[in-house]
């Protein structure tokens, strides 16, 4: 027994113009859609550059509310073209709160639901926490018309207990839009052990659940307005892997790509048969993940 | 700033010889001591076969207290060589209470303590929970001359809690002692995916909670005396990998080795800088993680 579905990711570069970069993510979307993909996944907040980079009052601007004039665009786009987007923006919420979501727009054009992003990085050119309330949704998978999606968003990826999560709340897929890149300024040794960690964690993810992973990421260098940093490289390498974390399509570090794979849902069931970690799991044993650190007693 | 030690894994095959591979593992340590390493690691159950195999009641008498015969031979070694070693064994708790336990013995020569593994698979030639009450020391890290090492076995890698709560208690290094093979009627391709996994799982660890991973196997193959499957082929391919994941020695698939690689345990603080993870978990929404499954509300 199986059920295929055919899932795609669209990679691109993402410059300071909201039409160009929205025409990049239909092109790609309309390629995907002309394969029959069921189901195409863009790069973490696709309509811009990453603003991040620095913190400053203007890129609030960019916010808007969901439904909004993009899940507008992207809802009439997956109506005719009868595929899912996920799509990710700046969500205005209200006067002075604001997330970083991901809308699920179903192939029927309808918001099939939203994920707030749950863990907010801040780092030097990442500053997230300035602009983005952590989500308050929790990790809930968003039931749609080929199933239900484990959308979680870019940060989300380093912390394994998003996953399992959304796993034991039914996903069937997981899904990390991203926006991440390279410090120009680290030597290449580093370059590769960050790049390769984050490939490495999410097919960790696929394994830990036996559920596929389709992450994205964009490309390009983007310079940091505020001149305190040297900008980033964003690397790409969006991927899809299935449930023993076995990619299945890879895109480049440097080019814009439309990437397609194949996955078998039901292969989740036949895998969680020889690998039954939900069998196992000590879950009287687990209460301190709920500790901030377990201090020397 | 930088604190380095050497840590080394002794791979090799385990026979019905108890005296036998009490002398490879020996053999080996030697080496690894000849290289002035600080710690090794054995691989899981490594004074016999991998018993579990089958389910039969004579595999009752293999089993030992602790302290017993086989801490007492790596008490005396580790003292002799002033090295610490994790061995693996099939501890006698009391009559009718067995558990498949990783003991620490410090340089010193004493035994630093113990971890009962938690996790205990069962599956067709891995009949553990047949032989093992699940642990119930929970996920603590043991204390020795050289830091805090986070020991865990085998079966308890393809689950992320593990590795977070015995990080979150202060593990410096994980180790995993393992006894893991290919069954031999799968195909090249379903064999390729399930050692990957196994690294990769390992790696993102490392990665999750940014501590260098230290994981051991056994090689070769033996036989099912039940005949009821066709034996196992341990895959080895033991490996040391550091804070980002990155692997810094492997050993081969088929062949005893010892492999050693420098580690340097201030470099977690350094990673934690610009990973920050322990910051951003968000412990207010993890609840649901000790539950068995979130099931349709």
């Amino acid at each position: 027994m199986s059920h295929i579905i055919k899932v795609a990711i669209v990679q691109h570069a993402c410059g300071d113009d909201y039409a160009e970069n929205l025409q990049r993510s239909i092109d790609g979307i309309k390629k995907a859609a002309a394969t029959s993909a069921d189901i195409v996944l863009l790069p973490e907040l696709h309509t811009g550059p990453y603003f991040c980079v620095e913190a400053h009052t203007r890129h609030f601007e960019r916010a808007e509310p969901i439904p909004g004039p993009t899940t507008d665009h992207f809802g009439t786009l997956a109506k005719e073209l009868g595929i899912i987007i996920i799509c990710s923006l700046f969500e205005k919420r209200s006067i002075g709160l604001y997330h970083n979501t991901a809308a699920v727009l179903d192939s029927n054009g309808e918001i099939a639901g939203r994920y707030r992003k749950m863990h907010i990085p801040d780092d030097p050119g990442y500053y997230e926490k300035f602009y983005f309330t952590p989500g308050d949704l929790g990790f809930k998978p968003i039931q749609t018309s080929i199933g239900k999606l484990g959308v979680l968003v870019c940060w989300d990826q380093w912390f394994p207990e998003a996953a399992r999560l959304i796993s034991l709340a039914g996903a069937e897929i997981l899904f990390y839009p991203s926006a991440i890149g390279w410090d120009p300024s680290d030597d290449q040794a580093e370059k590769d052990r960050q790049c390769e960690a984050w490939i490495t964690i999410q097919r960790a993810h696929a394994i830990a659940n036996n559920l596929p992973v389709v992450s994205s990421n964009r490309i390009g260098h983007e310079t940091d307005p505020s001149g305190a940093t040297a900008g980033a490289d964003f690397w790409g390498s969006s991927f899809i892997c299935g449930q023993q974390g076995e990619i299945l399509a890879q895109a480049p570090a440097d080019a814009a790509a439309v990437i397609i794979s194949d996955i078998d849902l039901e292969r989740t069931d036949r895998i969680r048969r020889i690998w039954p970690y939900l069998r196992d799991r000590r879950i009287d044993a687990y209460q301190d993940i709920l500790r901030r650190h377990i201090d020397d007693e």
